[in-house]
């Protein structure tokens, strides 16, 4: 696509939500900076959404308006922009019938990525259509971009992130305000923070098709969403955060992907990680990635993971690229070379873990707890008891050495048989 | 470059030090990983340096030696990989060499770029050569690909950054162990992390060729080395590190380009940044950048900047993205439409300050110093006055609110022809 004269990026934008108009701004105000940079003009040639008459604080009236979504491939239109969402419906629909037709599909729908993120590359790969979705993942983060290509000369062994902002600013305020989950969530709710249906976020589903589509680029792999064990952070409790903060630690929402002995590790959940480490110390909204490779060692990415000026700034450099002709293997190597997925069960995991445990206070609990650690083979690293626990009983917390996850979860499933155990116990993984 | 069932990445490397050991080990390594990414096999060629008998973990044995590295750009080599270092001499002649012929040229070489950059871009685009250099800016954490590519929707307003892994290291182990600057010196240049002739570093020329190739990205200017305020951390006292403790920053070098109302402003300079922000906590030899767009908002990345391993990944970035066929503008924009570098003089430069005099203990030196400042229209922060220097009288501290660079210096000036002032003046600029 590079040096003829007349070539034009013509853009069919669906979806016309907060990041659709932010990329219909940005098109408008940065004319000249995208045509020099691009080497060649951006310009909008068909829109599609559900409603034409919503204000959208920009004006749309200059734009062909199409009602089928699918239409956009069409009519002289080279790149779609797919700000739709979903994994399927119109979204999957209109990226078969661009990329079938060879003509560019940008994208901010990690949903549809996750999913189809094979069978879209390869025909992408097949008709030689741009396939981008730096938009998907950690918002104007650059991280797909890093990974796919400035990180190529890298064996991956782990990428780690913070995926969610909504998630992260609910643990911030937990903690700053010692507020319970319950009251953080409906107070973003207000601000705006958190969706009505909160499930997505707060249940680490968001966080998981990014997972996915991270692990997918890190190690050559089909992203796989259905073998992924997702935790969300509902279950966090105030309690939990104090005694994380009194352990030197800080409860963050992980997505995390990771070469180990037993294969390739990809999991959501909430994690203890140690405050003085960079990912600790991501507060509110932001999103942070980091990633561990062989030559490069630790590299960090912070930066807003939502919005409109974020995620549309990851789109536009997607379409800067379409420009420019950067055309690599979509998912960082060819889709037929993508391996299946073959994820380690989380059973296998090893690491370190922190169990609370509520109890009645009474002699004998604590030689009834450590004879079943004991009796699984969890050794213990610490371990504390504390005063009276609000709703009776009192709080024994520990962490562990180094253990498989499966003596872990054999372990709190007797804890939960004993008579002195007053309520099912919490565990967290701690992560290095 | 792409679908063409036969194509192979020939590579040329010019320089066998540390880095370029490094590249030809990832590229034996990584063979196969590096062909599924690239689209193709990266072999290489030929390799050209000084000395061919020295042992450099790798056996170079199978390659074809050339004695002149210009003799690179020949032979079958379709990319030149320049790690000699230098902004003349055989650097420059290979890169005019490779490039003329349409010769993809991927290199280390900051002050190459830093001084020849544009006409090297033009020469590139000219030919069609790819010309690459993720390597020259942080070393191993993707930069150049960030500002270039994942940030091109945007607007840059800043882009700040710790680009010298030595004057950090040094400055991160006079703040730990309140040493001197030489004592840390001479030590980090036993263990390695500084160089016999450490002048390139720790007199900020590494930090201001660094800084003219991102201020060249993110502004779309030439890179103009010869107009950069340059100052390096010779002259910082452990007395000024503890007094930015005590104030809530911690000292960094730091370049910074940055759009004001004045225009661009480019400088190198050791600055106070407040202790919360991120770019304070970067320690040791790690570098960072923090880079604000007006859609993005601010994104941060950190890093190894330096050494074989996080300097090779960049490099290897760079040949996959050429033999991917990524080749937009070399320098963001095509080099005939990059503007003039019309620097900002740091005299106008506006922001707040550090300064601390050592002056003689008896009255009326306090209304001396006041008077200047009001005089020149300085208005004062903070201010505070310590008990006895080691070497005699004592020190005045002060910050100041917003105030233009001219009229500081003007201050220092009288400062110093003040028969109380016992020393000249010590200086640093604020970085909110």
């Amino acid at each position: 696509m590079s040096n003829q004269g007349d070539r034009k990026i013509i853009l069919g934008i669906a979806g016309l939500g907060t990041v659709g108009a932010g990329v219909v701004k940005i098109v408008e105000k940065h004319k000249a900076l995208l045509a020099a940079r691009a080497g060649c003009p951006i310009e909008i040639g068909a829109v599609s959404a559900r409603d034409r008459s919503r204000d959208r604080g920009v004006d749309l009236s200059p734009y062909n308006w199409v009602d089928n979504p699918v239409d956009l491939a069409s009519g002289g239109v080279n790149v779609v922009v797919e700000l739709i969402g979903g994994s399927d419906g119109p979204a999957l629909a209109l990226a078969r019938e661009a990329l079938g037709k060879g003509i560019g599909f940008v994208t901010a729908n990690k949903a549809l990525i996750a999913t189809h993120g094979k069978e879209l590359a390869a025909l992408a790969e097949k008709t030689g259509a741009p396939l981008k979705f730096e938009a998907a993942v950690a918002g104007g983060i650059p991280i797909i971009k890093a990974l796919r290509e400035g990180l190529a000369g890298n064996a991956i062994s782990s990428v780690r992130g913070i995926l969610n902002g909504t998630c992260n600013y609910i643990l911030t305020r937990m903690e700053r305000e010692g507020l319970a989950f319950d009251e953080v969530l409906k107070d973003a709710q207000a601000l705006g923070y958190a969706e009505a249906d909160p499930t997505f976020d707060i249940d680490g589903i968001d966080t998981a098709h990014k997972t996915a589509i991270l692990a997918a680029l890190a190690f050559g792999t089909e992203p796989d969403i259905e073998n992924l064990p997702t935790e969300g952070i509902r279950n966090i409790a105030p309690v939990d955060i104090e005694y994380a903060k009194e352990l030197g630690y800080r409860i963050k929402l992980l997505g995390v992907t990771q070469q180990t002995e037993e294969g390739i590790e990809t999991r959501v959940h909430p994690a203890m990680v140690p405050t003085r480490s960079a990912i600790a110390n991501v507060m509110d909204a932001t999103n942070a990635v980091v990633v561990d490779g062989d030559a490069v060692g630790q590299t960090v990415y912070e930066g807003a993971g939502a919005g409109e000026g974020p995620t549309a700034s990851a789109v536009l450099g997607d379409i800067v690229d379409v420009a420019r002709g950067a055309n690599g293997p979509r998912l960082g190597v060819p889709a037929e070379k993508l391996k299946a997925s073959s994820p380690v069960p989380v059973a296998k995991h090893r690491g370190t873990y922190y169990i609370r445990l509520r109890v009645d206070d009474r002699p004998g609990v604590m030689a009834d707890i450590t004879a079943v650690l004991a009796e699984e083979n969890v050794s213990i690293e610490s371990m504390l008891q504390r005063g009276q626990a609000a709703d009776g009983g009192v709080y024994i917390v520990l962490t562990t050495h180094e253990t498989v996850e499966a003596s872990v979860a054999a372990t709190l499933d007797r804890f939960t048989k004993l008579e002195c155990v007053l309520e099912t116990p919490t565990m967290l993984r701690i992560e290095a």
